[in-house]
């Protein structure tokens, strides 16, 4: 996404964010997914922990601990902000989209930023120890419990926010980032209109693996796919794309598995993905576009 | 208060407090004077400044700048713990009673602080400009409007909270603290019940002025009370509590006024009313207990 914003008039690109991860915190709508896009877009993000903003305090969380509220999601006090305004014009009746333009213009983000869906859409988690909120599965008990199903609750009664379809159908190009396929892209797709309305754009359709070596780049991806009986590979997740991606780009490390994600119908590009730097992030950008434009 | 809190055990004291102030921010109900009241007696305030807790930051504040908030309410970082503590509970159904004792009872305070009110009740300032909600007259325009009148919008419908009839029914003193008579104590009073109750009690009565050689001791008391036709002195604040007060606590600056107080059926004590020190705090609360205990 940096990447691509480096190669491209930011104008041109469109970011179409997962809102399951949405989170009620003491009346405030958090947004992670919206936030986290946001933030680096505009420079500010927090990269080494991967959420909120850089350099960012918690005084107000701190203060929050002597009251004994829950404080185990951690939001910075600059971060607050962003979910105070968020739900405070929510709670006048724009819609999350609204708001997000509101926070993305005024960070100075070219790059349109959309939520998938204004409505309330729900990744549930269910374990051993029962159904949880993303949350309480991914932040609180650090997605440490055996994964049995997900469910994007609310999904199917949604529908994708103003400016998805079109941004689909008059795309050149959309890459399905090297995400959670079933945690992040997954709520997206579950979205009725935007599965079809990839299938049916004539926009080259590339994704970019998050599995590389057998291992998630991050997250609980590997084990995940594992609990799921999927195979935690490139290859396994190729298979939840399969008929709506046309070429996927892999891991040099995992350049065995072309043959078989051939097989799927794709194409393959096995390179260097690990976006380790501005610069690795700017390469890998690129090598994908390329990649894209050979695809029919 | 906190001279009070220091002489008497503090389980013994009860402090009613005004929240025709209370204001709703970004969503967050904020309650100004609970909160001063409840930070002081918890040694956190922010004495300086006579609001917030001390040493508090102010970064979501600044974020919010960014996103063209308004922002001349300055809530610090922890300060926004409270209100979102307070406003969470809220809207779960608790009343503001119990949000105010679970902060107070988080923050360790031993004095018991009740809101005048469950109900809204909103201080409005009429002006030439038009009228204003109580904050906008007090922060956003630093009290400079002259002050046509001063209405407790609500208060006719609202009732005391739980506790403050029976904490004035069973109290040995009463002390109306040098506040402003027309902003703090007014919608206190106006609360159906809490005057009438003043009046039937066995308690001893007893005020202490908060208008020094014709100023107010902070304030815009003493424009408010020349705007609106009253004599800016003991005498003038001594009126307003006429049939009410039994004893005034006035400084030794305005002894000349005490013939007029005393035509109005009161005793009085002129004595140092300037309370620059925690000595000083104590040595009022002290003398103005013993004077008050001279009441019939």
């Amino acid at each position: 996404m940096e990447g691509l914003a480096n190669i491209f008039p930011p104008e041109k690109i469109t970011v179409i964010v997962n809102t399951g991860d949405d989170l009620q915190y003491l009346g405030c709508h958090v947004s992670p997914d919206l936030d986290i896009v946001t933030y680096a877009l505009a420079g500010i993000a927090d990269r080494e922990k991967g959420w909120g903003i850089e350099g960012d305090t918690h005084n107000c969380l701190d203060q929050l601990e002597h009251y004994a509220a829950e404080t185990w999601f951690r939001i910075g006090d600059r971060d607050f902000a962003t979910h105070l305004l968020r739900t405070a014009f929510l709670q006048q009746g724009f819609s999350l989209s609204e708001v997000t333009e509101k926070i993305r213009t005024s960070l100075k983000v070219r790059v349109k930023v959309l939520p998938m869906t204004d409505h309330i859409v729900a990744t549930r988690i269910k374990t051993p120890s029962g159904v949880m909120e993303f949350q309480e599965y991914f932040v609180k008990r650090k997605f440490q419990d055996p994964v049995e199903d997900v469910t994007y609750e609310g999904a199917s009664l949604a529908t994708p926010a103003p400016g998805v379809i079109p941004a689909i159908e008059n795309a050149d190009v959309i890459v399905l980032c090297p995400s959670n396929p079933i945690l992040s892209i997954g709520p997206i797709l579950a979205i009725p209109g935007v599965r079809d309305g990839i299938s049916k754009t004539r926009a080259k359709i590339v994704g970019v693996s998050p599995i590389v070596g057998g291992k998630a780049i991050k997250g609980p991806l590997d084990r995940i796919m594992e609990n799921l009986g999927l195979e935690v590979s490139p290859f396994g997740v190729a298979q939840l794309y399969k008929g709506l991606m046309k070429g996927y780009v892999i891991d040099q490390l995992d350049r065995s598995a072309v043959p078989k994600i051939t097989s799927l119908g794709m194409k393959v590009l096995a390179t260097n993905t690990m976006m380790d730097s501005v610069e690795a992030k700017i390469k890998l950008a690129q090598e994908t576009i390329k990649f894209a434009e050979t695809l029919t």
